[in-house]
């Protein structure tokens, strides 16, 4: 168990999930490999759900009909089914249908409302669900409910992900244990804006619906909106939070807000080194900004720039790729104002160039090239634009040979 | 000579320049390579220069001194330094300095102002200039003046770029030959609004700079505006379009327009093409949109698209990718009017997909991507909005695993 700040430590067990909450995950076949693929999440009686969706023009029915049950219901959902495998999205009128006829029969299934449950969808776009498969295995999905089935629901959201995307801490708060588990799946695709991306995050403390949006909406600007793989959203982006139980006093709020934003960023960093062909996870961080947007726009722009990811990937110091992002972010500083340092290597001085010894800023990089998921897998740029006192960061990863492999030889 | 259009031809013979300007290119060893590297076109008395630069934050100062100067002089300006090699970007007092000891030098040599004198600079950022190469070989590249060393000068303002870009097209008004000339360099790092690129042009036909400035802005919208190659803006982009001869009665300006736009599109066309480690053009036509500005957004954001570029890069016909590109855009459509081409094969339908034959597409891709440059390289995507009476046209190209060897094993 290792603590995250103040308040907040890691659980190791993933089995002991927030209180109340019921997961499952199987194979419906809907997947060729036969992975697991079709999840669900039961929430409590009188649990709240928030959501926040992908902000493209071109949206799966699902995100639609998601959107609009939270609202009429005012977020007293009950139950989120997610498959994997298709993503019903640019599937006209029989991806309503698909998505009505596997709702309501989990619905009839639980006893609830067809209202009360959501269905989210990730996978090939514009290929229909295999909607008999799906239905044939509600059943035995219903029945994989378990408190402890946190990770299967984990396995059964991914699709080209290369890892397990979990995390789960808790805090105690007046004698009482709170808890906030969280899953989510993305890989390529990856944009501010919650790019094809799912996620779901479960608290077991009560807090009421226009509270529990606003914290959702601050955790998510500086975590799933954040993040860039390639620029690229998608249609089904979705992040679904809810909360569920006893009462907790407004003066814990802040503690509860912290937790959330604990949750999703270790999520979206988890997405951004999972970017198809990433070698590390590249982390920019802005001081000195006029505002927060300031900064994460500016982070963002240089995360999200080809030719930084490719000097990364190749181990190359080049600050030049990195100001003129910062540049092109449509934030505006004033160039003698800027310090830039790679690591701990000051590069920028009021925009002036450094002494710098540029092997070392080179053996730097490739410290935290050593492949993925190892604890030090990180590449940090700071930026100070020294014209404010906001801040902001930023994740991303390098652009690799592989990134256009997995890219151009298999359709998604 | 090839027709181009109803009035305008292609002419065969570079040497047959726009009367009155002389060019010249040599190398002044600014390049590891020894290639050319210094270039200066010299405008005849009374002619009118135009320009238009990057939008970026961060500017090389040659780029702030070039705007200035082009506004004190109210466009009368009569010569363009262009020195390869090193951009002059982010090089504090010592860039100015640098510009300042050039473009004097020019002025002595050529017997005219130095505000008279513009100079663009391209190449690796934050390197200053080897300001004594340059000054040195300043009287050989006066003397190389003449009016057929148009090629010399294309030469020398290339970088990363694989083939010459330069057009000259002509066209007879009131029994006078008009000319238009255009050079133009970028591969890399190419990006509406100005990208790693530099273009000049120049014609024959006096027209009063207030007109001139807007047909310039437009016919930039329509081409250098429109192309990517990876999305990147870079700090020194640049094009600088000089009128000058005798004045041409007002009537025909829309010929010169058009001439214009043909100029600045085949050079557009040809930096897209020649996209780092491209191997076809990317043409995206949108039909159908409420205005032009709708038409060019969802364009340039199709081939902007990583995921986009990798499909068409492996014969892909992902139209998934490319609709979600749309949806990006920024722009507001509704799906369900949504017509899609790859080709002439017909994908979409009012957003429904129609029966075609997916390896028919793929197989139309691939016969594009039999390298680059041949008269036959380009992968059309044609898309109709259904929602207005307005087109708009963006370029690009596939993104390959040469980009990213390029762009990771090289310093920019």
């Amino acid at each position: 168990m290792s603590q995250l700040d103040s308040n907040w430590s890691l659980v190791d067990d993933s089995k002991v999930t927030p209180k109340g909450f019921l997961f499952a995950g199987i194979s419906a076949g809907l997947k060729a490999s036969n992975k697991k693929d079709l999840a669900l999440i039961l929430a409590p009686e009188g649990s709240i759900f928030s959501g926040m969706f992908t902000q493209s023009i071109v949206r799966a029915s699902c995100v639609d009909i998601c959107e609009e049950r939270i609202k009429t219901t005012s977020g007293f959902v009950r139950a989120i089914l997610i498959n994997s495998g298709q993503a019903n999205a640019c599937t006209g009128n029989l991806g309503i249908q698909h998505f009505q006829i596997a709702t309501g029969k989990i619905a009839e299934l639980l006893g609830i409302k067809e209202e009360e449950v959501l269905m989210c969808s990730t996978g090939v776009i514009g290929v229909p669900i295999q909607i008999d498969d799906l239905v044939k295995n509600l059943p035995n999905l219903v029945n994989d409910l378990k408190c402890n089935n946190f990770q299967n629901a984990a396995e059964a959201i991914l699709t080209t992900d290369l890892t397990l995307k979990t995390v789960l801490i808790e805090t105690v708060i007046q004698g009482r244990k709170i808890k906030i588990a969280g899953i989510a799946k993305g890989s390529g695709m990856i944009y501010p804006n919650m790019a094809t991306m799912l996620a779901f995050l479960t608290c077991d403390a009560a807090i009421q619906k226009e509270e529990w949006d606003k914290m959702i909406s601050i955790a998510v600007k500086k975590s799933f909106n954040a993040i860039s793989v390639d620029g690229e959203t998608s249609t089904n982006d979705s992040f679904v939070a809810i909360n569920a139980g006893e009462k907790i006093d407004k003066r814990f709020y802040p503690t509860i807000q912290k937790g959330i934003d604990i949750v999703c960023q270790i999520l979206a960093k988890n997405i951004a080194r999972d970017g198809e062909g990433a070698n590390c996870l590249l982390e920019v961080s802005v001081q000195g900004a006029k505002n927060t947007d300031d900064a994460i726009m500016v982070a963002k722009s240089i995360c999200n720039s080809s030719l930084v990811k490719t000097a990364i990937h190749g181990c190359d110091p080049n600050w030049g790729r990195i100001i003129s992002a910062a540049g092109n972010s449509g934030v505006k500083f004033c160039l003698n104002d800027f310090d830039l340092y790679i690591g701990k290597h000051q590069i920028l001085e009021n925009g002036k160039l450094k002494q710098y010894d540029s092997n070392k800023v080179s053996n730097y990089i490739r410290s935290k090239m050593k492949g993925r998921y190892l604890v030090d897998d990180i590449v940090e740029i700071m930026i100070n634009l020294n014209s404010g006192q906001s801040t902001g960061t930023a994740w991303g990863c390098d652009l690799s040979k592989k990134y256009v492999e997995i890219n151009s030889e298999y359709t998604t």
